[in-house]
Order: C-alpha cells, then sequence, then structure tokens
C-alpha cells in the first residue's frame, strides 16, 4: 500500500448536490492559495482582503445566492459546510468570514423564492437587492451577536424607539469580519410595552453614524478574521426591515435555525483545521527518518498509536459532522411550510450541540497530537501547526453553547425539561 | 418538550433498503421478548433456544436468504447491521447469535445468485440446500474462529490430508453458538508442498466423529451465547466444499470481507446493549425522585451531565457505525466484480477498526454512566444495567483487533506501511 | 533489569508509625488465604465468615483498639488505610467489613484516652466494654448508613420518643456486614421542638426485637460482604449513649471527620482490587507467549501502551491516597482540641472527593486494561479479573458523593460558595 | 467559607528543609515581578534579562550553591522543585532558564563537598571556581542537548581529536538560555578505538572561536527562554574536565541522574503555568457576574463542574510531583557512594516518566479549562491565559521522553525488558 492510500479516506466530507460539489471543487482550488498566505496574515493580524477579492471574483462568496440571479445556488446546508470545511484547509480565518457572511444569503433566499413565486414584489425586491449586491461582490456580511458580560439569547445592546426608526447605544464584542464588511447582521433588546423586553436585529451599514468599529483585534488565532468590538453611539436604524427574534432571553424558531445553520459552518472550520494539521503531521512522518536506525518515524510504535488515535477522533468529527448536516437539511426542509415545531428544533440543536462539542474538542486533541508528533518542530512559529494550535482553540468558545454550558443544554432536552440553563 | 421528544432521535440507525425495513420491524417486535427471558438466560447461562425458535418461525434467522428462496432478502450489510442492534436491545447474548449465524447466509447468497445467474447447477446446489435449510429452521450456523495462544490470522488448528479429505486436531475457543449449532465454520492450517502452510476453512457437521463441543461456557457475560470451546480430535472433514482463506498469517481478500461484514454486527450488538441501558437509565431518572426536595433525579446538574455526556458518546457511535456500514455496502458492492483490490479493502478495515474501537468503548461508558445514574440500585443484580455492564465488556475482546492491537494496525495502515503487526 | 524490579515499586503505600507497620506486615500475610477463599465467596455471595474468624484471631480485628485494651493501637488513619488496602488485594468484601468495623474502635480510642487520662470512669466504661469486646472476638461492628430515595445527610429512618428511648422505624440498605455483625452503627432523624430535625445515630445490636436483616444480598460485585437490607418496626433503642450527627441535611464536623476517616479506607479498597488486577495482568503478560513469533505478550508496543497506562494511574491514585491520608492525620491531631473547624474539614473532604473520584475511576479503568491485556481468558469466571471488574465497580457509588454529585460539591467548596447540593 | 479557603490548599507544593524554606520563600517574592514583566517579554521574545540580574542579587541563581561559598545550600532536589514551581507561576520562561542553569550546580556541589571532604584540592578548585562565579553573578549556564533528527541518547555532534582537545562540529537545537548564557553545557559523540561512540560532555563558555548562536528563538510560546539554535564549526574544547556520559546510545547512570533532576524542575515549570492560569480563572468566575440573573459564574453548574475538574487534575499533579521528588532525593542520597544501579534509577526514572507525562498532560487541560472558564476574554492575547496557554504546550515536547516515546519505555521497564526503544 503506498502512504497516498490514507488520502482516499471514505470518512471525508463530500456533497451531495450539484451545486455543492461546484462549490467544493471551487474551495478546493482557493484553499491552495490560501494556505500560502495564512502564515502572512496570521502574524499581522490583518483581514485577507485578497482572499475575499479573489472568492468575489470566482463567484464563491455567491455560493447560496439563487443561481437565477448569478449565485452558485447552493440550498444544501450540508454542502455549504463541506465548502467551508474545505476552504478551511488553507485558512481558518477567511472560512470564518465566508461562513459569516453566506449564512445570511442561505438564510434569505428561500424567502426571495417565495415572494418570486407568489409574485410579491414589494417581498422579493430588497431581498433581489442584496442578493444581487453580494453577487457583484458590492457587500461582505458581518455579525455582530456577542456581547461581554451576557449570552447571546440576552443581548444587552438597547434599541430606543426614536422618529427614525431605532436608535441603538451598546457594544458588541468578536464581531467576524466586522473590520472589512460593508453590512453587520446586529440583534438588539427593545422594551415593550407590556414590560417585558423583545430581541430584533437588523443590518447597519458600516459607515452609519454613531457606528465605530475598533481597531482592536488582537487574539491568540483566527488572528485574520477581523473580529473586532463595534460601539454604537446613538446609531440610528430604520423601523422597517427588522427580524423579530422572539421574547428577549427566550428560543425561538428562527433563533435555532440561525444558530444551527451558522454554527455548522463555524464547526466545519474546526474540522477543516485538524485535518490541515493532520495532513501536515502524516508528511512528515512519512518521509523523515531519524537517528540511529534511519527508519521512518513512522515505524516508531508510538507515532503508529498517535496517528491511530487522530484517524478514530478524525471519522468521529466527520461521522457527526456529515450526519448532522443531513438532518439539518431535511428539518429544515420539512419546515418550510408555515408551522415550525420548537420541540423539533430544540431535538436537532441538542444534537447539533453533540457534534460541536465533539467536534470542537476533537479538533484540538487532533492539532494537539500532530504536534506531539512532529516533535519540537511543530512549537516553532515557522510551522504551520503553531499557527493551527491557536486557531483551532477557538472552537469550543463560540457561543451557544460554550463547553460550560451545553452539557446542561444537552442533558435538559433530553430528559424533556424546559432547555433554558441556570443563569 | 415531553420526556418522549427524545426517543424521536434523529441518529437512531435506520434500514435503508426494503428488506432491511421489515427486517428492523420484526427485530423490533421479538427484542420485547427477548428482554423478558434475558435475565433467566443469563442468571443460567443458557443458550436461548426458544428465542432462536421463534425467530427461526418468524423468518429472521433467515434473513439473507434470497426472497427467491423463501428468506427476507436483506443484502445490505447495513441492514442486516441494523436488524442486529434491535435484537441486541433485547437481549445481546441472542444478537450475537442471530449475527453470526446471518453472516454465513449474507456471503454466498450472491454466490448463489451469480451461480443461478450463470445457470451452473453443480454450484447452485450445494449453496441452495444450505439457504434452503436455514429458512427450514434445520440449521443454526455458528463460528470457531478463536484460539488459545494466537490470532485468527494464525490459526493452530491443524488439517493433515488423509484419504477422506482432511483430518482436524486441535482445540477452538469462544466458539459462539457452538452450544446449539448443527454446523460450525472452522479455519485451520495446512501445510503446503513448498514448506509454507495455507488457512482453509469449512462447514463442520456437529456430531461428525472426533468433534466434541465443550460444555463449559461461564463467563463474566454474554452468558447466553454458548460460545463454548471445540475440540477436534482427528476430526475428518471432506475435501470439497473448502474455503481457501489464503497464506496463513496474511491477510487475503476474503479474510477482510468476512471479518468487516460479521463484526460490524458485532459491534452493532454493543451499541444495542449500551442503548437499553441508557435508555434504562433515561426512564429512571425522568420518573424517580429524591428527599429532601423531592424533584426529578434529571433536576440535578450532575444528572444532566451525565446524560448529556451519554448522548455525546451516543450520537458518535451511531454517526461512526452508519457511516461505516455504508461505506461497507459501497465497496462490497464494487468489488462483485472479479478483482478485488486488498489496499481498498485494508483502508476500509481500518475505517472499520476505528469504529469498532470507539463504539465497543464508547458502549462500555454508556452503561457505567448509566450504572452511575441509577446509583446503587443498578448495581444489583435485579436490576438489567448489572447485566449490560457485563455483557457490554465483551465488546473489545473481539478479535480482531483487541484494543492492544488495534492502534497499530490503523496507524500502519494510514501511514502506507505493511499492516502485519509486530508479532 | 529483571521482572521483578517493578514490585519494588516506589509509589507504594506504606505505613508511617509502628503500629501501622505491625498492621500492615500482619495484613499481607493475611491476603495471601484471603486471595485463595475469594472466588468461592464471591461465587456463594456469602459473607466470609472464616476471614473474619481469622482476622479476629490474629487481632487484625483490634488494629485500632489501644495498645492498653490489648488492640494493635493503630491511630494513624493513612496506616489504618494502607492495611485495609493490603487486605483488599486479596480479598475486596473482606476488606469491605473490616474497614467499615475498624473505623468505630478508630473513633472511639480517642475518647476512651481522653477520658482514661482525665480518670472519667464514668465514660471510660462503656468505651471500654467495647473495645475489649472487639478484643476479644465478640463484636463486628456493621454500618446502615444508606437508603433507598435520599442521600446520606438526610436519614428517613425516623426516631420518635418513647420512654424506654426511641423507636425506628424504616428501611436501610446496603449495610455492609449486615448480615454478619453484632453491633450496627444506624443513623436515623428526629423532630425537634422547633419544628426542625436532628438526625442522632445509635449503635443498635443484631437480634433486637423490631429489627429484622433481610438476607437479600445479591449484587454485581462486593458479593461476599452481606450488604444487607435492614427493616426497623418499632425498634426500640435506649436514649444515651446516642451521638448526634447535627442538624438534619447538614454537614457537622462529626459527618465530615466519619466520612473522611472511613472513605479513605473505601477508595484504599479500591485500589487495592486495581492492584490485584494488575499484578495478574504483568503476571501473564509477562510469562505468555503467543504464535507465531512465541515472544513474550510483554514484546508487542500495544501491551506496553496498556502496561504504561495502568502504571501512569496507578502511580497518580497511590500518591492521591497516600498525600490526602497523610494531610486527614494532621488534620484530625490538629483538631483534638476542644474547636474544630467546619471550614477546615469542607477543604479537606474536598480534597479527599478529588482523591475518590480519581482512585475510584482510575481502579476501574486499571482493572480493565488488566482485562485487555489478559484477551479473552480474562472474561471467563475462572480468572481473577472477572471478579476484580465486577468489585471495582462499586467504588464511584460510595455516597457521599456519587460522580453525579462530586463535582459539583467540589467545585462549590473550591469557588468558596455553600458547599449544600442542588436537591 | 470565604473564597480565600481555597488558597490554603493542603496539596500546595511544600518545602521540607530549611534552605529549600529560604529558597521558596524569596522566589514567591520574585514571582510577582516576574509576572508584570512576562507579558512584555513574551511579546518581545526577549530574554528576560532585568529578571535574571534580579535574580543573581538576590542570590537565587546560587540556590544550590553551598553556602560555604556564598550560596543558598539547596540540597533537595524537591525543594528546588518547589522553589522553581514558584517562580513559574510568574514567569515560565524565566523558571526553564533557572531550572536549566541551576542543575549545574546542584550536580556538582556534592563533588565539591566531597573533594573538600578528601582535602582533594586539585578538585576542589576549579568545581570551587565555577560555583563562586555563580555567586558573584558572572555565570549563567545554559543547555544544549537537542538536535535536530536524532534523540538525546544518540547526539550527532561529533567531536574529533586534536591536539588542542577536541574539535565540534554540528548543530544543536532548543538551546535553553543559550542567548544569555556564558557557558553552555554540551554533549557530543566521539568515536572510540573499537569502532564504537562514547558520548561525553563539556561546559563551552560562549565566545568561543567556532561556536555560533543564532538569534532565531521564535517559538509559539516560551519565549522568553532564549532557547537559540548553537552552530559548532570546528569549535576547540580542552580535553579535560570532561564529563563521560557513557556508551553512545545508552543509559548511564549518570545519564539517568542528570535527565531526572534537570526534568523534575521542567515539570514544576508546566505545573506552576497551569496554577497561574487556574488562579486566574478562579478569581475571574468569583467575581464576575453575567446577565441577566447577575450571579456569580461561579454559581452555574457547568462553571462548577469545570472547576472540579481542574481540582483533580491538580491535586494528582502536586500529589505525584512532590513524591517523585521526594523519591529521588531519597534514591540519590542512598546512590552517593561508590555504585549506583542502573536498575533503579530506571525504575526511578519510570515513575518519574509517569509523573512527567502526567503533570504536563494534565497542565495542558488545566489551561484549557481555565481559559473555557474564562470564555472569550481569555482568548485575547490581553489575558495572561493566552500566552500560557502557548508557554504550557511546551510541556510533552521536552525529551526524553515525547509522548511518542513514554508509553513505550514505562512498558518496557515496567515488564522488565530491555528500556531502549524501538528505534
Amino acid at each position: 500500500m503506498t502512504a497516498q492510500a490514507r488520502r482516499t479516506d471514505p470518512f471525508e466530507l463530500e456533497p451531495v448536490t450539484d451545486p455543492g460539489r461546484r462549490l467544493v471543487a471551487l474551495a478546493e482550488r482557493h484553499a491552495r492559495d490560501l494556505a500560502v498566505r495564512a502564515p502572512k496574515h496570521d502574524r499581522e493580524a490583518r483581514f485577507p482582503g485578497e482572499n475575499v477579492a479573489e472568492l468575489q471574483r470566482s463567484g464563491l462568496m455567491a455560493a447560496c445566492v439563487p443561481e437565477e440571479l448569478g449565485g452558485m445556488g447552493v440550498r444544501s446546508i450540508h454542502d455549504l459546510v463541506v465548502g467551508i470545511n474545505r476552504l478551511a484547509r488553507g485558512d481558518g480565518s477567511t472560512a470564518l468570514v465566508v461562513n459569516m457572511h453566506s449564512n445570511v444569503p442561505w438564510l434569505i433566499a428561500p424567502q426571495w423564492r417565495a415572494a418570486t413565486a407568489a409574485g410579491d414584489l414589494a417581498a422579493t425586491a430588497p431581498l433581489e437587492g442584496l442578493l444581487r449586491a453580494i453577487v457583484d461582490g458590492q457587500v461582505i456580511i458581518g455579525a455582530a451577536f456577542s456581547e461581554s458580560g451576557t449570552d447571546m439569547l440576552h443581548p444587552l445592546l438597547t434599541g430606543t424607539r426614536v422618529d427614525a426608526g431605532w436608535s441603538l447605544t451598546g457594544r458588541k464584542v468578536f464581531g467576524t469580519a466586522s473590520g472589512a464588511a460593508q453590512l453587520l447582521f446586529v440583534p438588539f433588546r427593545v422594551a415593550e410595552p407590556d414590560g417585558g423586553s423583545r430581541t430584533l436585529a437588523t443590518m447597519v451599514p458600516v459607515g452609519s453614524p454613531g457606528l465605530e468599529i475598533v481597531d482592536d483585534w488582537d487574539a491568540l488565532g483566527m488572528r485574520a478574521s477581523a473580529s473586532q468590538d463595534i460601539v454604537f453611539r446613538e446609531c440610528i436604524v430604520p423601523a422597517d426591515g427588522l427580524t423579530d427574534l422572539g421574547a428577549w432571553g427566550e428560543w425561538s424558531p428562527l433563533w435555532l435555525v440561525g444558530v444551527i445553520s451558522n454554527h455548522l459552518g463555524l464547526v466545519a472550520t474546526f474540522l477543516g483545521i485538524a485535518e490541515a494539521a493532520r495532513e501536515h503531521a502524516l508528511e512528515l512522518v512519512t518521509t523523515r527518518r531519524k537517528a540511529p536506525a534511519g527508519r521512518l518515524l513512522a515505524e516508531r510504535p508510538g507515532v503508529q498509536h498517535l496517528i491511530a488515535e487522530n484517524e478514530i477522533d478524525l471519522a468521529a468529527c466527520r461521522a457527526m459532522l456529515t450526519r448532522t448536516a443531513l438532518i439539518a437539511d431535511a428539518c429544515f426542509q420539512a419546515q418550510s411550510g408555515p408551522v415550525e415545531s420548537l420541540d423539533a428544533l430544540h431535538s436537532l440543536h441538542k444534537d447539533f450541540q453533540c457534534t460541536k462539542w465533539l467536534v470542537t474538542r476533537k479538533a484540538i486533541d487532533i492539532v494537539d497530537r500532530s504536534m506531539t508528533l512532529a516533535g519540537g518542530a511543530g512549537y516553532l512559529n515557522a510551522s504551520p501547526l503553531a499557527r493551527l494550535s491557536r486557531d483551532v482553540r477557538a472552537g469550543p468558545l463560540m457561543q451557544p453553547f460554550s463547553p460550560n454550558e451545553a452539557f446542561e443544554y444537552i442533558g435538559k432536552v433530553t430528559a424533556g425539561l424546559n432547555p433554558i440553563l441556570v443563569g
């Protein structure tokens, strides 16, 4: 058997639709260039502008825009996830940016299709405008979910009703791609007449008065993702075109669909990082020899053991992720009708959280073992493993849920209890 | 959300063919009765004769016999595996017996189909005879692979050429179902003229002169599987109808296909045992209350944490097993032509060994946590958990490979090295 | 290096006082006989009467009785723990019984010493009577802490004031040694005038009217420990000689000292079981050879890996247990004065719970790997490993705390929060 | 209980000799300043010159120099290890440098004592010169053990006999403190007349002709340790004052004593890093509150669980390290006579490797959980956790043995086999 045999790995994630196959082929081509530039972007903590420009030119940034509008027409979340996975093998930060961006066209394309089918021009126009702008490379979409001192379900960014719409004040953190986006998706809290509160969301153009993107992104890893702080100081957004995410502090179907679809791509990003590390380590131990015997490193029992541990973890990650993404596709399609079941979505979200926990944890383990396989050389910044070990660590920090919380959520949903966590 | 929501688990193994769906429905019906009888069979270490009789009557023992011959016509190894999984939820020992038995018709049905299609009556007749005997409930097939002091690839049971065929002498151990079978599948070693040796296999009728089945099965678990020692003392078997498994000590395509197809069902058995334990524990913590607060056990943080750990492991096991079994189906179908690729089969076997290691290990963990969830009550023999904890421990002991060895094999295949282990 | 080198393991638990050294030497002698009889007691689920009789004759059952009264004079809880550890290498059930029994003289000997020093004859007499009865082999003490549906801090066994003392009604479970003891230590709940309740404890003679010991002990393991159910039906106990364990549902210093001192020996029992399994497996792999190469099993890389995993776990268990027991000795001596600090005891209890979790968990892992090392042979009931795997599983079930709960307790104490668990 | 209660942790490493107590008190004072400067040194990958200057002024760099010569007189390796542990809580790189440096006076002080006691002035003088130079702050000692493409037992740096001594040619890597040392300890290989080869070692003054220290240190972590490459190009060293480390490729007593004594301090360094991370995380979760409930983070079940996992791991690390270091002290003292037992040292080395594997692995886990406890904030470079997570990863890479190899070594020594690894 040749060493290449391992590369025909049947557990590999593979697209299941034609648009997906086109996306993945394209992503694999891009990944090679991304990998070349990744060390420089990492060192300089600089947004990979040339990467994104290339991805716009090739059409990949329009992966989820309908073909009728000039996009690639990917509808399957599974296949989008596979494409993101391939990009991440080249550069995790870029994959993170592309995933966050692509989630919006993936979410609104069905609305555009429905509005078009219904001949509802009023509804069609704004959606179509945004989708075409993505195709034309005029818009990158960033996200601003996280805030310090609270969780995603309880945004503290406050919207106050004013004549022109809503006036937003507060601060978001970890705003992926915010350093390069034209539009930011922003959830905020508004008071309701009955004393309760509600979570709305809107798309805020970068450059709006009262919106400051702080050039402060200096993290352990994912350094090219421009995940900057965003300060809102009486930033006015229009009252139309808002998304109602439901009662503040509660899971609505929209929240769940958004989180699951977006985060499947995040998980695929960390899997891709782990795959790159594993490939690097395998290449190394199947080509390097060591004194005194001069045999391949891979001939050593301890090396074989580590390789095998990585294969087991990798197989589990891939099997879980592909299975969950296919289930999500089925679930989302089944729910394209009028009524969505919150229970079914919690059940899917529980499965997704199992997958997220396992994949982001095992991805860290795979990179860690890859560094052990490489020995001291992998600890030097000249090795991609040093960067990959920093990038992959972001995985479990993505909300919801941190490993602090995932067990509680999974346990509660499984036991049929109210899935709201102890605050 | 109701507690039942958890039972619509989308990670559940599901059949993908029509015969598979019929098999699984049937297996689920049987499983209920099997579960009722399991404690008694376990206590008495007695072969579950009435179970097997029922499975013969319902046709389940002929799951893999072609429909034209009166069987259920299951061709997909994936679907056979799902059926075995369902039986194992009722009784692991019975599932073990059914799996070992069913592997033979699964392996020879394609031969029968090919011979029939070619009009080769000479080849058709003996295959058809055996397949019909299975349908008629006249034959249960057991297996006798293992021996003490050696591994499966190096059988020490010796065949010596005599006029009437081959004279077998030696001892097999862990002969699943040997205490109740009519036929035993037995590999043995023969010398070759060039000084090398070869592994042949044959089906030996129970009751043959020189064949003694020792009534000695007294194990920690799987106590109803009648996995007895089998002593051969100049036991004569005919020279025709032998299966050539290749050079002694080397992997042939036949060995690999046989091991993978048979052991997927073994793995499914241990998954089924874990599923039964998890179900029992979930039922308990969602219904029992404890002083002083009187709330459900499932309300406690530690309980939720354990439930979640089980869900993650269970999801990984199911995703891995179903994925591997589907890949095996594709691989076996691709190889139904004349040439089989040893490399491709080693690659599949590597994937299977990853799956086997993970599932048998995590199955033990799931049962262990289920016992922790049940508390002291689960440690009493009155609880099914005590039996399940003993049954599930057999998983990693199934050859090839023990956990001693699986890492070495996986590592070597992945690195493109010769996959023969250090002896 | 010879294979014996491993037996001079410097991590071995070793006694630190002279009486401790005598105890350990004696325990090691007994352990050999205990090991011979263990299979039979296990099979028959029978109390090891002849073991205990021998231990009474040799004086080991009086390990903690002062030398002046004819005992061995062991004061160090560390050294008692080492002695229990040695017994457990021979038979876990017997070690469990001896530990439960020995805890009482260990607790009351300081009271006797203090009373004697103070010349307080009234206080001295009953203590001395009991201690001498232990020396004379007239008394084995069992314990009855656990109840179904509640935890140790919240006993539901109810004491009602009657003229003759207290009338007890309720049911205890897992009463270690109850099938053979002359006296049982029994906590129960009494109502207080202010509407609250309190936990008292007393020693109940077996044979008392209204006390029934149910001959029902049939568990997965620890089958010779006679840990039977105990039913109280208006069983009258005298009102004097009671121990006040504090407010019902709250930790008092007495509770903590009792739990820590008693459970250190339990933990040592499970360590001893693991050590016996590891020794058995090491003996096997350093003497058995396997076809085709005929080399020792220990020459195989996978076997070496498993051995090493066991050594790491074993070293951690021993280091943790000996360190915690020495700290406990220091803490208990520091507190022999009038004032005991509940905070200091919770801190010690937290450390103990870390130790208990690690040792009982790793002991299971060590036995599990030992079975893997032994292969299928270890799964047969003819192997001690089958029994050890059942015995060792009792470890994490011992209250307080189950693994359900230990994390919460440790986390709360470490964070300086109220250590009472979510009920 | 107050949150401070956790800081009276009885598992804390504590010195056992008077010089050790003085060292530890001094190290704790220094650690505070080290912690303040650590971020800057890390960012700039700059040797912490001012730290070392302060440590020279306070006398800490002369910890192991005899008191008669002006040093602190620490003889116990255990106590040196505790001092290193305290420094590492402030800055891992500095602790690494101090440990590497201090190992030499620790090793030669007994030689000086013996020579002085014997009145052997010829032997006393050079030792005394070096020891006094350390006290006077004239000498920092670095080490140059590692080379690329080989392991420590098989140095490829070659010594060729010339008139003036030995001419060294080759390249060392990971030369801790080499960027700031005055002397480097360097093992090299020489040919023997019989065709074999031998490993010698010498102290090479920085600045020697033919010695180049490459200013290239740019690693993931331990960035202030100046662990640079060192190139030897016909660098001449004198023939006297050499240390004979035995046959090339074989373990000698000197190798083992050197490795164990030096690496105990390395392990203590990584424990100190983990302790700093844990302290930071505990501080955070016991003071920060989160919306909507506004309760302490430590009130959450998932947070308590993570805290507890850290406490268990930390307790195991501390118990293992202190136990092993005390055993090493006993072993080294027992061997100060003429004959050292290679078997006894391998047994000790095996125990040390168990400790090293556990502590360096668990230290990574503790820092990882601390980052999870801190959430996204811990992933920013503004947090010490980001640096600690990079520093701690160096632990398992320290030779011998990498985790690739440690299992094989431990397994072989335990089984009584030849402890040389498969090459």
